[in-house]
C-alpha cells in the first residue's frame, strides 16, 4: 500500500467503496477482496429503469464525470436517471496494484494480476445486481477505455443494456493503438526509480511518468490543436507551460503501476473474446440502442477505426464529434464539447427501445 | 570520434569527403574543417545544367538514394543527369558529433554545436559552386528533413533552383512535430548510458535507441498499415518481429548523438528565418517550378500541413504520394510507391522552367 494523496476523497470528493467479494480474473488468479469506487448521482426510481453506467477511462475517474458531463443541464441529468459511475480496476480508486491491502496486500504492487476489460465488466454487473438491484441499464457510456467497457456491456449481456454510447474508443483495440500504450508503459518502466514495480513512491518515478505525459502530449490531441495554439484559450502561455503546468502534473500524481494496470487492459481490449475472435458475430449480438461517438481529430482512437466497428453493430447510428482536442477533448475543456456530446446522448436517451 | 561500424564505406559503399572548410553556423559557433559525404551519379554536363541535388533526411544517407531512388529505370537517371547526393551534417558520414576529429575534435560528442537547416544549405551551395563549379541545379529533391532542406534552397537560392520536390516534409515544422521529435530525443537522452553525451560506444545506449525505434512504430507508419498487417508483405510473421528485426537493428546501429544533432536541426526547420518570420514572404520567393509531395498517410509530416505550404508556393503543384506506410514510405519498400514518385519527378524534370 503507497500513500499518494491523488487517491483520496481530498482529490476526489464523495464516493463509496463497496466489497464486491472475490473477483475470479479472465487471465487466471482472482483478487480476494475487489473493491469498486462507486459515486452516484440521482435516485433510482421505483420500477428501477432509470439507471445508467458511466465507466472509466485510463487515468480517469470518476471525478471528470462529476465535474463535467452530469447534471441537471447535461443529458445525464440526475433529476431523471440515477448514474453509477464506476471507477475501473486498477484506476487506484478502486482496487489497484498501488492500494490493494488487507485480504488483498499479496497481490500489490507488481504482484498485481492481470485484469481485462470483460474483468471490469462481470464486477460492474454484480455491483449493479447484488447491491443496487440493478438488472436492465438504461444506458451504458464511457469514453476511451470506458468506451471500450461500454461495447464489453453491450455484447456480453445484450438483454441488461437498452442504450449504449461509446465514446472515442473501439470494441477490438487496433495493433497501432497497442503500440501507442507500449510506449507509454515503455516511459514508465524504463525510469530505474520504477525498480521492477516496486518503488516506495511513486515520486521515485517522476522522470518515467514526466516522459509518459510527453508522449501524450504527441498522442492526445491533434496536430491542429497545436498549430492553432488552442491551449492559449486555456490560459497557458506557451506549448512548453501548457505541457510543464497541465499534462505533467496531470499524470505524475498517478500511481505508475496503476497506469500499467490500465494500459494493459487498454491494449487488449477486444469484444471478439466473447465470439472466439469473430468481431463480426460479437458486434452483432449487440441489441442494444448505440450511438457510436468518435471524435474527430482522435490519433488514439481514429475516426476510421471507429466506423469500421460502427457498421457492423445492428441499428446503430454514427455521431461523430467534432473537437480540435483530440482524443483528450474527453476532458470536455472546449466548450464546444459537452454540448455535442449532450445533444446526442440526450437524443439517444430519448430513443425508445 | 567514436567507432561505429555503421558509418563506413563497408556499409555504405563509395562516397567522397569533401572538405569544404571552415562553417561558421546560424547559432553561433563553427565546424572548424566541414566535410560533407557526397555520392554521385552519372557526368556533369559541359553546359552543367543537368546537375541535381539529392538532400538527406533523419537517420537517412545516401544509400537508400542510390539502393531505390537513383537509376536508369528511374526518374533520378544517371545517364542523363549529374546527381548529387550530399549526406546531411551530423548524419555520421559527414561531419558528426562521432565522427569530428583532426581540427574538428574539441566540438566532439556533447560540445557538437547546434546546427540549423540552413547550414547545410550553405554548406551544400558551397560544395557544389566550389567543388564541382556548379552554379545551377535543373531539381533539388529530398524528404522529410531532405525536403525542408529542398525548401530552404529554394527560399534562399532562388535563381540556383529550377525545379523542387520537397516529398514528405514541410517548410516550416509544425509545433506538433517539434514535439514527436522531443519525445525522440528523451528516449535517447533518458537512457543512463547516453551519459549526457559522453558515452563511449553507441552501444551503451542501445536501450534508449530502442526506445527511440518504437516511437518510430507509432508515427512513422500509418494505423491502417499495423491493422491490415502490411509487414507481411515484407516478410515478417508478426508485428513484433517486424519491430525487433527492422526498426529496432536500423535505429540501435546509429550513433545516439548523431540522431540527436539532426533532431535538432529537424525540429526548427523553418525558412520564415529567411523573411523575419513571414512564411508567406518566404514561400513568395521561389521561383523554382515546385512539386509539393506529401505521403496520403504521413503523421510525421501530415498531407495537411503540407497542402497549408504549398498553397503559399507560387505556381507549385500537389502531388500527393499515396501509400499505406505512411511517413516511412521513404524507405521505398512496397512497390507501388517508386512508380509515384518517378511519375512525378518524370514529370516536374521534363517541364520547362
Amino acid at each position: 500500500m503507497i500513500d499518494n494523496p491523488f487517491y483520496s476523497h481530498e482529490f476526489h470528493g464523495d464516493y463509496e467503496l463497496i466489497d464486491i467479494g472475490r473477483l475470479d480474473l479472465e487471465e487466471g488468479g482472482s483478487i480476494p477482496d475487489c473493491h469498486l469506487a462507486v459515486a452516484t448521482f440521482g435516485e433510482l426510481n421505483a420500477a428501477k429503469d432509470n439507471a445508467i453506467l458511466v465507466t472509466t477511462w485510463y487515468s480517469g475517474t470518476h471525478q471528470i464525470f462529476r465535474d463535467a458531463y452530469i447534471g441537471v443541464d447535461h443529458a445525464l441529468d440526475p433529476a431523471k436517471y440515477f448514474i453509477v459511475c464506476v471507477n475501473q480496476i486498477g484506476n487506484g480508486l478502486s482496487t489497484s496494484p498501488h492500494n490493494a491491502d488487507g485480504p488483498s496486500a499479496d497481490i500489490a504492487m507488481s504482484k498485481f494480476p492481470n485484469v481485462r476489460i470483460g474483468d471490469d465488466v462481470v464486477a460492474q454487473e454484480r455491483l449493479l445486481r447484488e447491491h443496487f438491484g440493478i438488472d436492465k441499464l438504461a444506458l451504458v457510456v464511457g469514453g476511451s477505455m470506458g468506451a471500450q467497457q461500454t461495447y464489453e456491456w453491450a455484447v456480453r449481456f445484450p438483454d441488461k443494456v437498452l442504450r449504449a454510447a461509446p465514446i472515442a474508443g473501439t470494441a477490438k483495440n487496433t495493433p497501432h493503438d497497442y503500440l501507442v500504450a507500449e510506449i507509454l508503459n515503455e516511459a514508465i518502466r524504463s525510469d530505474p526509480g520504477w525498480s521492477n514495480g516496486e518503488y516506495k513512491s511513486h515520486t521515485d518515478v517522476v522522470a518515467g511518468l514526466t516522459r509518459h505525459a510527453r508522449i501524450w502530449a504527441v498522442m492526445g490531441f491533434s496536430t491542429e490543436f497545436w498549430k492553432q495554439e488552442k491551449w492559449r484559450a486555456l490560459d497557458f502561455d506557451s506549448k512548453e507551460t501548457f505541457q510543464s503546468e497541465f499534462l505533467e502534473p496531470y499524470f505524475t500524481a498517478m500511481d505508475p503501476n496503476d497506469l500499467l494496470c490500465m494500459a494493459w487492459k487498454w491494449q487488449r481490449g477486444d469484444v471478439a473474446r466473447n465470439t472466439n475472435g469473430d468481431l463480426r458475430a460479437a458486434l452483432g449480438r449487440i441489441t442494444a440502442k448505440m450511438f457510436v461517438m468518435p471524435i474527430s481529430e482522435d490519433m488514439v482512437f481514429p475516426v476510421r477505426d471507429c466506423i469500421a466497428e460502427q457498421e457492423m453493430v445492428p441499428g446503430s447510428e454514427l455521431r461523430m464529434i467534432d473537437e480540435i482536442m483530440g482524443h483528450l477533448g474527453l476532458f470536455a475543456i472546449t466548450p464546444t464539447f459537452m454540448p455535442q456530446i449532450d445533444r446526442h446522448l440526450g437524443e439517444l436517451l430519448a430513443t425508445e427501445v
